[in-house]
């Protein structure tokens, strides 16, 4: 039977050392978010990030636009909040209205002030081992999860199933910089479970509830999933298929109280990390 | 028996088209390269990228810079480069000498005019399958080589050897944006024969004489060659046993004559991109 990763601990215990350190400084970390439209789920993200970020003392600026609002307003917030010298932290909650091209606002965020690491020239350090400002917060996460547990990945056969932006691409580059020998998985990939049934440590950012079965992982791997969707009766269900999975495994997250929990805690030691770097 | 994949040929055409393709402009397209010190090999690379470039009628600008040459001073070259609005595409030749910083340098130059690709937000767009203006130039010939014998990577389970910033590491990322199951290698791997028995297509690109033997790769793979070493005896040599696995593959780069003669052509192509973004 597997040991359970309790991202829940462990995020609650980051969030207190965070809290101390930043009291530590005069200066509070500012974190400033922007929100465009009335999608409910962005909402609630928001809002928790606005609390937390409140609970640890730093600064916290919400701006929000109608769902109209053109890009060329959009990029003005976001330059305001790029010259603000007492803003050290600007997310753009995703997704955008249709009307906006994402990729030219994530590149409008100033690198030295980009909480998410979503900007290319960001990620294109992660992508050449270079030195980043901060990591983005969901790969970032499990990073701190593993390490929490002791689990190292080096030399390990680590599979990415998923190949996201936001999680599957840059943690793929993250943990070959930390000389795990990688293997990315997508839609497109013939004979999935020939390829999960190698990994050591597998880690699921697909968004398909309980694809992951028994059969498709070796025995003692370890599970990391970073799936989560609500089923029709309002469940939250992972890509893994947990109940069966975690008997032959040797580490396994939960969802939810897995890799969920770490995100926002990753978000809010990359404000703090900013804030040192703006005032060294 | 494999096919023997002939880079040269391919490269000869391409540079034709290239060249036919120029000759519609009024104005010519000018490719410039920086190069510090001595390095006999560097100095041999630049003269062929100047001697092709002018046999294609670009333009070609070499500065050659002393060893010592302070970094402010090579900082203060590539701007010039930068805001001459004749030159097209910058290349600064690398290793650069031990006292300069390299991610520096390569940050310097305007991501519009980065005819290697090397510029971190243009790896960064290459890292989320965003836009770009070119390929890093081994890459690109890798793929090109692929295209002009009918050979898709889209779900096919490709295994990269080598994770350097020049080749393994931005090849894996634009094999996955074209849809193959990517696995990425390197001096850190174990069991690395049980990695490269799964790959339809293996990429070797660790600069270690022949150490792909013939039990390491699968039946029919396609096997492609990016080292080159030259031995005791001036001999090139590649990273693939290439008289044996050759027996046993369905298509196979040879060294010399494979990707080598690729690089240079994707440079010329990149030249020739950047000179029309830039003159739309």
């Amino acid at each position: 039977m597997a040991v359970i990763i309790d991202g829940k601990a462990v995020s609650k215990k980051l969030l207190e050392q965070i809290k101390n350190e930043a009291e530590l400084y005069e200066k509070k970390p500012c974190l400033a978010v922007i929100i465009v439209g009335n999608d409910a789920a962005s909402k609630i993200y928001v809002n928790n990030k606005r609390k937390t970020a409140l609970e640890l003392g730093f600064k916290s600026i919400v701006t929000e636009l109608p769902e109209d609002v053109t890009e060329t307003a959009l990029i003005k917030e976001i330059e305001k909040l790029n010259n603000d010298t007492t803003v050290n932290a600007i997310l753009v909650q995703l997704p955008l209205p249709k009307h906006i091209n994402s990729a030219k606002i994530l590149e409008t965020i100033k690198p030295e002030k980009d909480a998410d690491c979503f900007h290319p020239s960001n990620v294109g350090k992660i992508a050449v081992n270079g030195k980043v400002f901060v990591y983005p917060c969901t790969p970032k996460g499990i990073l701190s999860l593993l390490d929490e547990y002791k689990i190292s990945v080096a030399g390990k056969n680590v599979v990415v199933v998923g190949r996201s932006n936001i999680v599957g691409r840059p943690l793929a580059m993250m943990l070959l910089n930390k000389d795990a020998t990688v293997t990315i998985c997508h839609s497109k990939t013939k004979n999935l479970s020939e390829i999960t049934k190698q990994a050591d440590i597998l880690i699921s950012a697909a968004g398909n509830p309980k694809f992951i079965k028994k059969d498709m992982v070796k025995d003692r791997a370890i599970i990391i999933d970073v799936g989560i969707t609500r089923d029709s009766n309002g469940k939250l269900s992972g890509d893994i298929d947990f109940e069966n999975v975690k008997e032959n495994s040797s580490y396994i997250t939960p969802v939810p109280g897995g890799v969920g929990p770490m995100t926002i805690c990753s978000l809010m030691q990359n404000t703090l990390d900013l804030f040192k770097l703006q005032n060294k």
